[in-house]
């Protein structure tokens, strides 16, 4: 098994299949100061729910995140409330330490099935230098979380000024996103991909650090093409104490393949 | 209490309160070819929620849709999974007729705890003619869905083309809502608000019809002021069988208010 499918592995729990119980581990070295990364976290909870609805591919997934999650045993109970003929539609929870982490909500199909439909496409994959020439996101020793470690990230040049106290002055980060070893990035993968990056904030002049995820909505298109994939996450609206993060991945081929958006908390305290 | 009020009323279960068990009645005239109106159903769904988890506010709430709501009684069934000091998270289901019609997932908060925090808005209300000038939405004897009766909806002349056969190109659609009577629009009211408008892609020059929703996420980041919402939904990318349709509230003070995007599935079968 490769790297990053090994790293999120769930095994089915002591109750009996069928029940929905899964066991897993969040391991060393997925965290941003101690807490694992929100997207790692949600990935392994769509390999539960894709083993217990019996689907391959979320289609659309929401996590709402409870409380940080730490190294250590963990456990997914899965409940499937609708499976129909094409979607199956499971909420779940991640738990650990006998604290809920993240309640999830999702709807699983299967991508493989191509689908004979009118496209409309009003958007392009964001420009970006070649990934030798952007600046990969753990090279900044004592500044990158130790998750980024485990994932090869490459941030625009244009958008990387913020680790100096250079910000660009626009909410947005774009850059290159893959699994070590060129794993293959599979639909549950890119749940990581659309949660790894920087907040846009740190590039808009804003008085403020790390803004807290509520909650992350992700919609996966198509199953990617093999090779790097191409990111950009913008932010439009920081008001009433709250932000939201816009996420777009596109494939080798040039194609969407997921969209996200998530709610985060202004802190509001200002520094 | 008020028309829009009246109609989302939920009851406490014949269980003992707490375990979250609420009876509610779907009532005529909120249809779309028979089926309830999702925003309708959310609206109800986020009263309950609110009752349960002792919380006047939805914050962030996606629902993913199972089955189609016919008039008749339905019920909640809520149960809380964190109650934190600011924050409350619940799941949720609406059922009839012994079938799921929506799963939700839902982060409730005070939004009348005013925040203490840096704003950015890269973004602006839609420039719409007058009320008195933009077409109500009902007037299209025998086309337009019968829920519409109920609300006050004016489009944008630009964007009501789709009507006579005329769409504008643009998959936008961009107008006016209020309750009748003038009812103060609460933030479950924009709820409905939020799935009320025709769908974008009845702009598009796309040959497709009505585009099912899978899944539906709302943000509410205020209360609004008294007096008409902006509304503006956008679509950007048709593809994969999917399609995402962003939609925007503005209050009559110019403050965002609320974000929302939904998953929509194109139909397989090209008219």
């Amino acid at each position: 098994m490769s790297f990053f499918a090994d790293t999120t592995v769930v095994a089915t729990g002591p109750d009996a299949a069928g029940l929905g119980h899964f066991d897993t581990h969040l391991r060393p070295g997925w965290d941003i100061g101690g807490n694992a990364n929100g997207g790692y976290m949600l990935a392994i909870v769509a390999r539960a729910i894709a083993l217990h609805c019996e689907r391959p591919d979320p289609i659309t997934i929401t996590a709402h995140y409870l409380n940080p999650g730490k190294v250590g045993p963990a456990e997914v109970f899965c409940e499937t409330v609708k499976s129909g003929k094409r979607f199956a539609t499971t909420h779940a929870q991640l738990r650990a330490f006998d604290r809920p982490l993240l309640q999830v909500l999702a709807t699983f199909g299967d991508l493989s099935q191509a689908t004979e439909a009118p496209e409309m496409i009003d958007g392009r994959p964001p420009d970006l230098p070649e990934p030798e020439a952007c600046r990969p996101s753990d090279s900044d020793e004592g500044i990158a979380p130790p998750f980024l470690g485990k994932v090869d990230l490459r941030l625009h040049p244009d958008d990387a000024g913020f680790r100096r106290g250079e910000p660009s002055g626009e909410a947005c980060i774009r850059g290159w996103f893959r699994l070590p070893e060129s794993e293959q990035v599979s639909p549950w993968a890119m749940l990581l991909g659309l949660d790894a990056f920087p907040p846009t904030i740190f590039n808009a002049r804003l008085p403020m650090g790390w803004a807290p995820t509520v909650e992350l909505t992700c919609h996966i298109r198509a199953r990617p093409a093999p090779g790097w994939l191409r990111a950009r996450f913008t932010t439009r609206f920081v008001s009433g104490g709250f932000l939201e993060e816009d996420g777009e991945l596109w494939d080798s081929e040039g194609r969407l393949v997921a969209q996200s958006r998530q709610l985060g908390l202004v802190p509001r305290t200002v520094a």
